[in-house]
This record gives structure tokens, C-alpha cells and sequence, in this order.
């Protein structure tokens, strides 16, 4: 939509996606079925309470992507149709490609797959990397690119995750490693590699109006919002999960204030950078993904989530330019300093707490 | 406020309200209580639990009738504040109506109506076919006439109700025979008596601007995001609730895609047109209703979503410029692409899978 | 942001929020703990089941106060993203701060605070005296004076609390007296404080375009669906909770309609006024609070929220501009017709209330 319909292979988009929808009705018509209607009284009640328990964050979580990541991409005055729109898009398409990749890998039993809610979800996580690399590229690709970059950023985010948790072992219930690390590294690759030698000016297209400010501060507002849902939906239920929302409530409110103080002594006249207050708010739950349901003081994760605030507005003010400057790296959205430098510091943050831990016990 | 002051007869809005209101206390002083409170501890905690289990739900349902379908309807830039009010107004004006209909039908014992929770929610899903119907005629009509028109359409609606569901036993968790079938073509209906001969030019005020169709895609995507929960509510709580939310989720998710799909090929230089995308998307959703809790595979549901995407792109594209053509039927919001097409589809596919269902058990 | 930069300290913010978070994570790193682990099983589950009860309510309030209340301070248009970015910052701030007074007054036991999502709830709750009274002065304070004020009500809300509810034993569940009643008139009195000699012209800045109220619309919205949240967490699970929540969606109904009935009479032209629809439709709200829980019939409910929705509209044609022209006081948002006039009449239906009571006992 934002290249010219001339030069736009316009067939291409169609063709692709219903290819795309046809192979997948075929898929589920062979593998997919649900579980068996349960017999005895108490699995119904289980199955009721799964609902109960899980839904309510699921919901949550398709609110923050669809309506809150969605709106906080229209800060393109005029791509922000476009945005909202191939934001909803790979997010429906990159979920269906996770279900089908995912199911083949863990859940092939018998031939056969037996979908439930909690698949869907971890289908939707894996989604989310699609959604948080775009940010690189935003506005700059057209469809047809972004919908190539979904298709290969899916299994490798799968076999990445795979390494990561199932290998190596490492807890990271919020995803701050597997999910914000990588996709923003992968984002700027894909960055890197598609406008490798154009180090173009800024098109006056992408200068934010105060208006598309007010429309993308209401999206990070409502991803503020849920993004206790988001940390703790994969937590043990009880003590654990409690812990990850009070941890991630404590981050959120330490990264608001905080990106405000960094923010208003950055910028010269001490005037708030909407682009400051939009990202650095939520670096607090970026960073405290990864130790949200470790037994953390609450002092840590006030503290992690200042810090991020700090690195996520200092990262906007020195190394985007920078970036930009010396490797001709450009960065739309600033994935880097929203989902790279607090993912880096909150998988710091585990280090230091699974050491003090294992001192502790030891 | 859509007709100019002079010709408006603006005193017959607040009388015709005022007496309403008068009205309703007076039902509400002689015939409405609460349930006793329960006696035993046991009880208490029923109550609790049906709290818990339906609160989210008609919340999730709140906030797709005030806030998403209100925002869908602001299309039209300069009735943009008209029709969120409108839509608010006749959803509160509705629900009431509704209560005392549904009170003094179903409910009446010992000259007593016992209000809860799911009474409440009932008539909420009565005053959503108001809220569908209006878009019919959305901007061409005054306030009053939008009254009267639900002052009709609630008892109406009742009465089909009551033969569909109890008469006639048909299933239809979701409404959409119910709701979206009945309020479509009873909307229509109006349109066609209230503006009968004239085949009036588009007026230059009902052109969308790229600014409100991006809130009007805002709207959209939260009716999306809460739909599930509009369709599993009424559901049994357990395996049927649990399978209604997944295929519902899956009739949107493959109708999203589908509607980029069938947009592209439609439009002549492959753009998206936003009215198809707004409506496109929830297509699925009308269509999966009357079959959502049923025992149907996983990619019935894929296939009736990306379905209903289809006929209502192909409805906007062809039949809505013929019906206005043919029969001067006007329909502004264009609900019998996004309620009356995947209606029909929907109960179609109902009927083919209880004979499968049949068929299997004989 | 309002006051142009020269004239404006611009290090005080930074550093008034930069010095409140070093003590913040000092005091948490000295006195705030979490609870222990459970150690029984059961205990777990009465966790999880804590969890799930308050959780989603707790997130619902999230939700009007950072997203429905922001939305409805910016129909200021060019005050529109400080209104929200404000009413966040101040969020955060008060939360924090209520967090520390209340833990230092109840709940420090031999030298620590155990944190839990009530106390996070109690916090906010006491931040919303602050949210409110804001919108005496929206547009006219810098935000050092808003955090001024903040750091000065908390404590006298605090302590004004304890008076009427532990002291008095005030039955004040949804906070009618002690948040609404309180922070309006609070609000009003730093106005005056402020502004004191400056009866100025109506700046033209302050006058709301239609894109404006849209949006203030739309937070009214999001605020009039999620109140009954607001009201009934802190009630009785259970019939209690269930009434509070009956009680809040009739007086929110009742208040809507009658809102249009009251704002169509009193406008010359019958048009209805965006500022009466963002205001009065909320009222109700407001009046239910404190008697929601009570054994009222529902016809109760229903006037209460009638009346209310009369009173802040009648408040907004009458009261305001008098207020202003006797008593020089600048009432910005009105918050005297929003949540005085319908707090003194909600306290008053409350006395009725327990006298009916306590005579139909004896």
C-alpha cells in the first residue's frame, strides 16, 4: 500500500495469502481435530476452569496486540491505515503458520493434532516476534516483504525458542529472551539487509502529527496496560503467577516515571519526547519478563524497571543516531531500544538472580 | 441533530425519552426486585461462581456494543459524534425495553420479576439487533425515528425469538439466525419504507476520510478481538464453551486473511478498500455463531470464516450498487453483506451439520 | 508542557520525580517484601483463586483510569496529549506514594510490608482522588504544581478515609463519600488557590473541536462500561458483589437516557452537548457508590442514576458559570457537576438507606 499501485505487483499479495489459506484448510481437514468430549463429570469442571483461568488473559493479550500494538504503529501520520492494517494481518497469519509449524514439531500424535486454547496462545506468542520485527521496517516494506519476513522468522523463532528453553533450560515465562531479544535482532537484520546501501533522508511522510502522537500514546497505553496479562498467562497458577503480575505491575510503574525523568532532561527544552514516552513506559515489562516469577524482591523489579526506562531513552537519543550514522542501520520504530537493550538487561537481571538464589540455597 | 434545527421537532426526543423513563421506574417500582439473599453458605458461593464465570464475558460484550460498534460506526466523518451517541443511546434505550418485554413474558411469578445478571445479559442481545438494523439507515435518520424504529424492532425480535428458539428448537448459541439473520433484513425493511422512492446521490458528507476510517478500523478490531466471548457465552459452561471460543477464533482469524485475500482481487489496482476490511473481517464471526458449540471439526470452522469473508467482500463488490440500483434499497453500513450473507451461510451450514451429526449416530 | 518553555523551570520535574523514585527504592529495598511461598497446598489454591477474582476486576480499572479518564481529559485539542500524558504520570506517581503512606500506617508488622495485589488496588484507588481533582485545573497547572498537589492530597485523603470509614464506620464501598465527594472539593479549593484574582477569558485553546470530543466521547465510553468493576471489587463476593454490580449497570443505564432527556431541554436548539454526554452519562456512577452493596431495590438504582444524570446537567447550565461569576472559581472539566452534586446525592439516598433499614429491622 505505501508503494505506488504502478511499480506494485499487485496480484502477488492475493496469490500468496489464499495459496497460503488453502494449504492450511487441507492441513486442518488431515491433522486437526479437538479433544474428545470428556466423559466424567470433573474433566468437564477442569476444562471449565481452564477456560476460566486462561481465557481472560488470552483476551487480554489479543487486545494488546491487535488494538494496542496496532494503534502505537500509526505514529506514521500517513501509513497509519497501512500499519493498523498489516499489523492485524501478519499477526492472523503468522498465528496460523506458528499452529501449523508447531503442531507437526510437539503435538504430532496418532496423525493427528488435538488443538486447545493453551495451543492457540503459544501460537500467538510466537506471533508476537513477527509484530515487535516489522517495527524495524515500518512503513518501508511492502506487504509481500513483510508476509516473507513472517514466513522465515516463524521457524527460526521456533527452533531458537526450541534451543533456549528446551536445551539449554533457561525460564523466560515473559519472553524477554526468546521473544524480544531475538525478534528485534531479527528485525534489524532484516533491516539491514533489505536497505542495505540507501541511507536515505527522512521522507517527510514519516513525521509524526500531533494527532497520529495522541493515536500511537493510546496504543502503548493499552499494551501498559496489559502487559501483566502477557508476563504472567505461562505462569504456574498460584504464588508464581501472582508474583509475575506484581513484579510486572511494579516494573510498569517505575518505567513510567523514570522515562519522564530521563526524558525531559534529554531533550533540551525539557519537553517530553512523545517518541520517549511511547517506547521507554514499556521497556520496565520488556526487562522484567525473564525474572517475573523468580522470588525477586519487589525492590528488583522497581529497579529493573527503572533502568530499562533509562536505557530505552538513552538508546532513542545516542545510538539510533548513531546506528543510523555509522551502519547506515535504520531502525523505524526503535525496536533496538525498546525490545533490545531492556531484553539484554533483564536477562542480566536472571543471571544475578538464579546466582543469588543458588547462593542462597546452597 | 443529522436534520437541520429549523425543520427538527426537537421537543418530541426528550418527551418521548422522559416518558420512557418515567415508565420504566414505575414498571421498576411495582414489579422488578433482586433475589433474596442466600441463606446458606453453599449458595453464596453458586452466586460467586456465576459472578466470576459471566461478569467478564457481559463486560467483554459491553465494550464490543458501546465502544467497538460505536467506533465502527463513525465512518462517516462529519456524523462521527452523532453516531456514537446514537448507538448509545439506543443500546441503553433497547436493553431496558427489552427487560420489561422479557420480564413480563418469561419472568413474571407471583407478580415479581427477579433481576440478575443473565435477565440483564438476555435483553443485551435483544438491543444488538437495534444496534445492527440502525446501520441500515445510519445518518439519515433522526433520533426519534431511530426510537420508534426500536420501540418496534424489540418486541418484534421477541416474539421471532421465541418461535425459532422454543417452537421450533433450533440451536443457535451465537445469534445468528436470531440476531444478525432477523435484524438485517428487518433493518433493510426500514430503509426501504423510510426512503422509499428517493434514489438520492451519495452525499458528500458520507465520503470517509482516511482519518475515520481509521478509527472506524479501530472498531472493528475490538468487536474481533471480543467476539469470542459473544458467542461462547451463552454456551454450556465446560467442552461446549471451550470448542465455541475456538472456532470462533478460527472463523475470524481465517476470515481476516481471506478479506485481504478477496479485497485485493476485487479492487482494480490490488489496494485494500477499508469499508471491505471493516466489515470483512468480522464476517466470520456472524457466520460461526449458529454452529460454534456444535461437535464440527476444526476446519469446518476455518472454511465457514474465509466463506463468509468471501461473500461479504463479493456483497460489497456487486450486490450492494444492484440492490440500490434495482430496488433503490439504500444500505448505508452495508449489513447485508456483513450480517445477511454470512447469516445465510451460516444457518446453511448448521442444517448440513446436524444431518452429518445425525447421520453418524443413526 | 501548557506554560511556554522559557519561563518554565525545566529541571524541577526531572528532578522532583528523579529524587521521589531514589526514595522509593530505598524504602522498598528497606521495609516491602512479598508474602512467603505457601506451604500448603490449599493455601495455593486460595492464592490462584485470589487471583482470579480480583485480577480482572483490578485490570478493568487499569483500564479506565490510564485509557477511559485520559481519553476524556484531551477534548482540550491542543492540550490533548499533556491531558493524558499527565493523567498517566500522575497515576503512577500517587499510586506509588499511597503505597508507601498506607503501608507505613496499616500494614507494617514487625518492620516489613507484605505487598499483594489489594494493597495494589487500595493504592490506586487512593490515586484516583488525585486523577479527579486534576480536572479542576486541567490545561492552567505546570506539571510540577499537578505533582505538587499530588504529594499534598494523598496524605489528606488517607487520613480523611480513616476518619469516615474506620473512625465514623461509613458504609462506602464504590467511594462515592471518601474518593469522589472528597477529591472534587479538594480539586476545587487548589483552583482557587491557584487562580485566585484571575477571572480570565475563556482561552481558545480550550474550546473543543468535534475531533476533540470524539475522542473525550470515547473515553466517557470506556469509563461507562467498566464502572461496575470500579464499584463492586471491594464488596462481599457473592450476593453483595452481585448486587453491586445489578445496582451500577441500572444507574449507568438510567443516567444515559436521562442525560439526553436533560441536555436536549435545557440547549436552546435540542441539540444535545458533548460536555453534558461526557459528563452526565458517567454520574450515575458516581451516586450508586456508596449505597450499591446495600440492600436497595432496583428501583432505586434506577432513580438514583436519573436524578444524578439531572443534577450534573442542570450543575453544567447553572452552577458553573455562577460558580464562576460570583466566586471567581474555574472549574475546567466541571468536576463539581460530575462528582460533587451526585456525591452529596448519593450520600443523601444513602441515609435514607439505612434508615428504611434499620427500621424495617426493628
Amino acid at each position: 500500500m505505501a508503494v505506488p499501485p504502478s511499480t506494485y505487483p499487485h496480484r502477488l499479495l492475493p496469490l500468496f495469502l489464499g495459496l497460503f489459506q488453502a494449504a492450511l484448510l487441507l492441513f486442518f481437514a488431515l491433522f486437526i481435530t479437538y479433544d474428545e468430549p470428556s466423559a466424567q463429570e470433573d474433566d468437564t469442571s477442569l476444562v471449565a476452569n481452564q477456560v476460566y483461568s486462561t481465557f481472560p488473559f488470552f483476551q487480554d493479550i489479543q487486545v494488546m496486540l491487535v488494538v494496542g500494538l496496532g494503534l502505537l504503529l500509526t505514529f506514521l501520520p500517513r501509513y497509519g491505515f497501512s500499519s493498523l492494517t498489516h499489523n492485524f494481518l501478519l499477526l492472523n497469519f503468522s498465528m496460523q503458520w506458528a499452529l501449523v509449524l508447531q503442531g507437526l514439531l510437539h503435538h504430532f500424535h496418532h496423525g493427528q493434532i488435538h488443538l486447545d486454547l493453551h495451543k492457540l496462545l503459544v501460537s500467538e506468542f510466537a506471533a508476537v516476534t513477527v509484530l515487535i520485527s516489522v517495527g524495524a521496517i515500518l512503513g518501508r516494506a511492502s506487504p509481500c516483504q513483510l508476509l516473507v519476513m513472517a514466513t522465515c522468522e516463524i521457524p527460526i523463532y521456533l527452533a531458537t525458542e526450541w534451543v533456549i528453553v528446551t536445551c539449554l533450560g533457561v525460564l523466560d515465562v515473559g519472553g524477554t529472551i526468546t521473544i524480544h531479544l531475538f525478534s528485534c535482532y531479527f528485525g534489524l537484520g532484516v533491516s539491514k539487509a533489505l536497505f542495505r546501501a540507501t541511507q536515505q533522508p527522512l521522507h517527510p511522510k514519516e513525521t509524526p502529527t500531533p494527532s497520529s502522537d495522541l493515536v500511537s500514546l493510546v496504543g502503548t497505553l493499552i499494551l501498559w496496560v496489559f502487559w501483566p496479562s502477557f508476563v504472567a498467562v505461562l505462569c504456574q497458577p498460584g504464588d508464581a503467577q501472582h508474583r509475575a503480575i506484581l513484579n510486572t505491575l511494579l516494573a510498569m510503574s517505575a518505567g513510567a516515571i523514570t522515562t519522564v525523568v530521563a526524558s525531559s532532561l534529554l531533550e533540551r527544552d525539557g519537553k517530553l519526547s512523545p517518541g520517549h514516552l511511547q517506547n521507554g513506559s514499556l521497556a520496565g515489562g520488556v526487562a522484567i519478563g525473564v525474572v517475573a516469577d523468580m522470588a525477586v524482591p519487589p525492590v528488583a523489579a522497581l529497579a529493573l524497571g527503572s533502568l530499562s526506562a533509562v536505557v530505552c531513552v538513552l538508546g532513542f537519543g545516542f545510538l539510533t543516531p548513531l546506528l543510523r550514522r555509522k551502519l547506515a542501520l535504520h531502525d523505524q520504530c526503535g525496536i533496538h531500544n525498546l525490545h533490545g537493550l531492556p531484553g539484554i538487561l533483564g536477562s542480566a537481571a536472571s543471571v544475578v538472580a538464579v546466582l543469588v538464589a543458588s547462593k542462597d540455597t546452597s
